[in-house]
């Protein structure tokens, strides 16, 4: 997606830590104009998908699972992250590592808005190592869902999280793909 | 806002703590075409406050500002939770107590996002006792920022927080306000 790489040399920051900060428009900062636009992105990628639900983990990926869900009409299942949910409620969980908080985090969601044979889209901002989808994956594998796709806003290519789901079958797709992080510059693949 | 009634009634649950479970609508599952709804009607009601931006807290808050923001073609910024920003970031923090969670929650937003004479609509699901929103209101102050209006998906009126806010002078706009939860059952006010 062309304007996605636009917005990322226009306003993306490269850390020191090589962390790319987009904060200005898509976590922490939401250009709500601009994010319509990706929902209408992924719709177009993925509507022969058979996506019957969207699934996400806050709080990052949740901007863009309503986008998405809102263009394709389906709706939005967010995992929630460290956290007891309500008494009594049954659950899904999963171990992700964070690179960039550099911890385990324990993603739950409820048994109730994950189904047996159900299809999920996977949505997310980033895409380095792929703990994060991995962890999604396992989720669905879990209720017995299906995995139809998975759709990140920034994938950072040379951390091989996309290319080993890919290898495992996954349609994946990236609306940048982000090859090199030079010091402060940012080369596109 | 009636149809957030008739949702809360055909579709909420209240726990024996005394939590109100939306959750298959409002948060963990979102249903969008509703969500979509929702933001029209906070845009009606807010479409003469001269807000320049949404400003809501991580996780349950994104979803509700996404909406808004678009109805309203506003950027959305919220504050996140009890982490680390990234280096050399400077930033704005308050803490907030979650009753629910019966522990303090420091909230932390950049202070690139939110600068002197903005004009902040303040979104959020729930108000019960106001600590997420006086939180909010505590960092638009020490950035400068003018609040022009809280707006909620769901006030529970017997907990006071919205009337605290009110007699601030603040606007305050609840799409549901609910009076009393009576074991298993849902009272409007």
């Amino acid at each position: 997606m062309k304007r996605m790489e636009e917005k990322i040399l226009a306003e993306g920051v490269v850390m020191p830590n090589g962390v790319l900060k987009v904060g200005s428009f898509l976590n922490q900062q939401i250009d709500t104009r601009f994010l319509v636009e990706v929902g209408e992105e992924i719709a177009r990628l993925f509507k022969d998908s058979g996506a019957t639900k969207i699934f996400t983990v806050e709080a990052s990926g949740i901007a863009l699972a309503v986008v998405a869900g809102i263009a394709m009409d389906l709706p939005v299942v967010f995992a929630k992250k460290n956290r007891q949910l309500n008494v009594n409620v049954e659950t899904y969980s999963s171990m992700v590592y964070s690179f960039t908080h550099g911890a385990d985090t324990k993603i739950v969601v409820s048994k109730e808005y994950i189904k047996p044979g159900e299809k999920l889209l996977l949505v997310d901002d980033f895409l380095a190592h792929g703990s994060a989808l991995n962890g999604l994956i396992a989720i669905a594998e879990d209720a017995g869902a299906e995995v139809v796709g998975c759709c990140v806003a920034i994938e950072k290519s040379y951390q091989n999280g996309g290319d080993n789901l890919r290898a495992r079958g996954y349609r994946v797709e990236s609306l940048a793909i982000i090859d090199q992080l030079v010091e402060t510059d940012i080369l596109f693949k």
